[in-house]
């Protein structure tokens, strides 16, 4: 690619991007709505609030690939969420279009799905269950994803992320954690393939416990190489968690115990 | 019931619902972002614009079932649709949270779907394909009432209405046409059962042509009774239909074909 | 048929098969552990407990067909329920193959399934969920009969019956009602096949509100005629339940909150 | 249409078809290799070896529809099958997209599936399991229908007919039987719909003891409206089958115990 | 734990236990019908008949966990069965409901489906197909689990044991063995897991020519690690099975040849 | 065996099989229209034309096994497909049935399913969708296979042939190609199963991003050991594919944009 612009690069996954996928572009350009890192080189540092379109548009313009890790990430309020993660994904899907529509990935979310039990296997083409008003997010963000794919062929990866962490640190990570590297060959793939469509695809690591099955996928020539397995012992010296405990139950941990935030 | 609230109440099906549905409750409350025709016996009209949280709060104060027809309907710009049917459907939820948790008949699209084919029945456990912006908010609203369902026990029907017209005026509602009695005989049925879920319910009347299936809420005990053959002479005279065209294609017809409004 | 054995005569759907199926065969003999009313023309009545080995092969003699209606009907205790239904199960079966293998009619039950919640639409190939010793008496009396299909080609039909009655008297029956004649047209078109093997069939007549697809016998050419529509008004005056109770939750109804018996 | 094209015509389904379909097209052409009776008012006819590509081609030429019920209808040698299934159907589809790619009606045949048994019912996505090189042929011909739909867009309607007969006249035929009404309603709704792809069809009548489940081409508004059961009395009065014979088993009947013809 | 019962431990597998999993209570209690070796430390051998609920109640009275291989294990006399695996059941799961409900594995057995082909692959919520009275033991005592689950939340395993050997002695256990290693690594995350519900699982190593999928297991965290392959050599010189033995066509191995036996 | 006969043997998977297969038989005899090299020891070489019986009908005779390679096996003119495929097989067959019904491998072809996507998952249950004349040959063969085993118990192997090859030499190849050593594995467990059926198998290597679900046959015991992505670095210096090419949007590749061959 020419150039590959990062949305959300302020945050954790966003720095761990900004450091790993330099080699799949010329130029990175990164962008959030909080201040980064300035540019090193090879890239491009953009403060952008994503609620705002022309600012949206003019980050778009002459990327060849969008990895939009922008917007909320956890469970906030409504007025939070509108901007950032239902105008934001609006705004960015219409800049996209009306530049050349770059390959997208979104960074969708397990809590699309939270409301699963643990026990449960889960493949892509279940019915949605979100835990939250930003699981309810990311619902919407893959539904404008795919109306833009059929009306426009906009392509997109819908990645439901587990849990993008260094290593999993609680016992629901066993089997949500996505590792770095991990994610890292994802994106590889993703912008490596002629052709992408816009598949929903599970963003988590080859872990023993793992609830996803990514089978579908398998056209794209990913294979998650890390297993949560083995952090197991260092993760079962946590203190054990009741039975009934939200991140035992549901997937979605304890997001399902969220209440609705008014501020 | 003691008080049923009708939000778009001023719209075509808003209107049908206000003259036949009256013997739902004691008192039928109306309310949409147009004027309305004065309250007759029994009736109360309230003006309310439900991206306003304070004035939808009020207006479900002391409602006990709510039939929610308001926002906005058809193919719009994204601000109106944030404004209605984003925000005004969390407004509506979070009033109903705050009030008893009345039981909500959400007004769900076909638009939800609308990217099938014409020759594919459809489940409605199958993956959404919205066919605009206006298909995504239907699937962000239904996202919202299974959060809430899960959450808090709030019961919706999410009825994915097709065309709730007097009779079907074109080919494609042959397939899609919802007659006004089978409309209101879904009504009753909704509000007699003594435990409701958060179930997806095709909104369609027994035609012979349609394309969904409706077997999984058998258990509601509704059967339609009308079938859209019954007008096939009369709109067979219409002029034909190319077989490319997006009415004859896709089971959302011309919304398909609908650009991105921006005013 | 020359002679058709039917088991639990004394019950109420024993009398009334034994009134109604009477050109069925030459001969009905009729067998309960409870006393009958005197043998009429063309009938035998033999006092008979199941868990009698010799007894039962006694009966079973001479028989080209059985309609095992016998053993216990509800929830009790342990010891009745092995006695009645697991030792009499084995009885019968072990008779049959010693006299011919006549053709089995095994009045299974509903309450195999009774943990299924009552918005779910159930085939015959889903896991059993039995509500208490009762319907894990039927699971058993099924794998019985499947065995013994597999291992020796005897036949039976595996009817869950629902709720055999004169008419619905209380909501759930709504759903579950299996009327007088729908219960012997099924009976007609079991002993006239030519093959029967070894089906599981819903017993219930075409309710508009049934939770049971039997599309799958539909080569039986077996088609219920009644529903409980029919009903509906007097069976809505009944007073209404609330939404947790057993038998709004479940399939099995009040059966899930029976205790376990002990005498 | 202009001109509908029938092979097969000297058949029984196509004398039929040749008496109740005239008002299909302004002018009926009539094509066998076998003597026809001679052309009435709108009617063509031309006698034709379908292993003949120029003469096909010729036939085919100015017809905007064909019902192709030409070749050998039941078990033959592998020669004439070669000639008139394999050979006659390469040429009658090359003919077809030489001439504007006229819609087909390809009289398939549930020997593609005979040896299913008659305890099971069939959707259209399951596996074939032909029951003799007749079936094969079949086979073979639905697959040349399925590669020019992909390939040219050329459409075919796929009918596996089951026994099209003006009666039922054996105890299979109950499951099978085909009206000649219901075929011809079906073949009115096949012409009329504005795309229609390469959809397979039963070809059957709404028969309680039916097989088959068409519920996956509802959107072409036909609904057959005879049913064998009208018949069962009568067919009843036949000697009955022994349980197992062939055409007990099989959905093919006798056709599954027809040997390899030699000539 | 604390303590944990294993039942049947004067079997094979009962012994292994005894050997291999010590580490996973502070006491082990032993119980067979048999004489078993005397005590070791930290154990408790006690001789029980699972028919004398007393017996049992006592049995299970202060055990946190419970390895239930006890009752009949191979095919035998009804009146065996019945004792051992069917009041032997009922006892054990009232004296776990009288005791505080401690975890239980249940050794369920391939025979539950021993009439599948050895050409299909299965999954768990596959039909039962019981090869015989010992497999109709265990579809009952699967049935028993899963009441007493749905009605009380008493959580079992439900391990359909394949062939628990030191390692495969014949072909067919090519596909059914479940190593030593393996079998005590499943009991490991069995009595982790936090939460364990109710579920079937394949009790079989990862034998590559194995029939039965365990994907819905994967949040169990359970791996096997052996694998037959390691034994063909060695296996393939026994003397080769003609196509038709029943340990060649059914899954349940020489089982589904087995007559009722009578003493 | 005794004697394996493998036709097709002067094509490139011909030769390798003569050359790594010898020791499946005492005797290998070899059989193509095309002249191949002279007999080595315990080798047999035969001319023949497939569309001649009698020479088919001696070729077979005193083999107890046929790996069929034999026929076209590109994109071909009917006439020639005519004879090699569709007449050439049955001969086969005919010849097999005539001789003691040697165990046979067909060589099918991906082609059978040319037409679906390459972002689509298989199984051999789907309906077919062959892209071509060739591809249709194929499913032809299938359907003969499995009517030789309905009717006769015929067995073959029906092994839908990715890309065999020394080593992936294209894109399409990474998700296709099927090695020497997996063919070769795959015809020794294929000869050495006691009971085989008449199972599809997709012959394929064990590839990241391959298309095909093989878990149906697990029980076979073949576990491919190859994987394409050996080979990535070196297929990834091939220039890029656009992202409409055929052999990026269809699993047939190239075929999919063949004509109709006249010579």
């Amino acid at each position: 690619m020419k150039r590959l612009l990062i949305t959300g690069a302020a945050g954790n996954v966003g720095k761990m991007a900004r450091e790993r996928l330099a080699h799949l572009a010329d130029t990175i350009r990164l962008s959030d709505i909080a201040p980064m890192d300035p540019a090193g080189p090879n890239e491009e540092v953009i403060q952008c609030d994503l609620a705002d379109y022309d600012a949206v548009n003019q980050l778009v313009q002459g990327c060849d690939g969008i990895l939009h890790l922008g917007g909320v990430s956890v469970e906030r309020t409504y007025d939070l969420i509108e901007s950032g993660n239902l105008r934001g994904v609006h705004n960015l899907y219409e800049a996209a279009r009306a530049n050349g529509m770059p390959r997208i990935v979104f960074a969708s979310s397990n809590h699309t799905i939270g409301y699963y039990p643990q026990d449960q296997r889960l493949t892509t083409d279940m019915p949605t269950r979100p835990d939250g008003w930003y699981g309810i997010s990311k619902v919407f963000g893959e539904a404008v994803a795919q109306m833009y794919h059929a009306k426009f062929g906009q392509e997109t990866a819908l990645v439901r992320i587990g849990s993008c962490f260094e290593r999993p640190v609680d016992r629901r990570m066993m089997a949500t954690w996505f590792s770095y590297d991990d994610f890292c060959s994802l994106m590889e793939r993703i912008f490596a393939v002629p052709k992408l469509g816009c598949p929903v695809i599970w963003g988590v690591s080859a872990n023993t416990c793992g609830w996803w099955d990514n089978s579908h996928v398998n056209w794209l020539g990913w294979s998650p190489k890390d297993n949560s397995e083995t952090y197991r012992e260092e993760v079962e010296k946590l203190p054990p968690r009741p039975a009934d405990a939200p991140d035992v139950l549901w997937q979605g941990g304890m997001f399902t115990a969220d209440p609705i935030f008014k501020d």
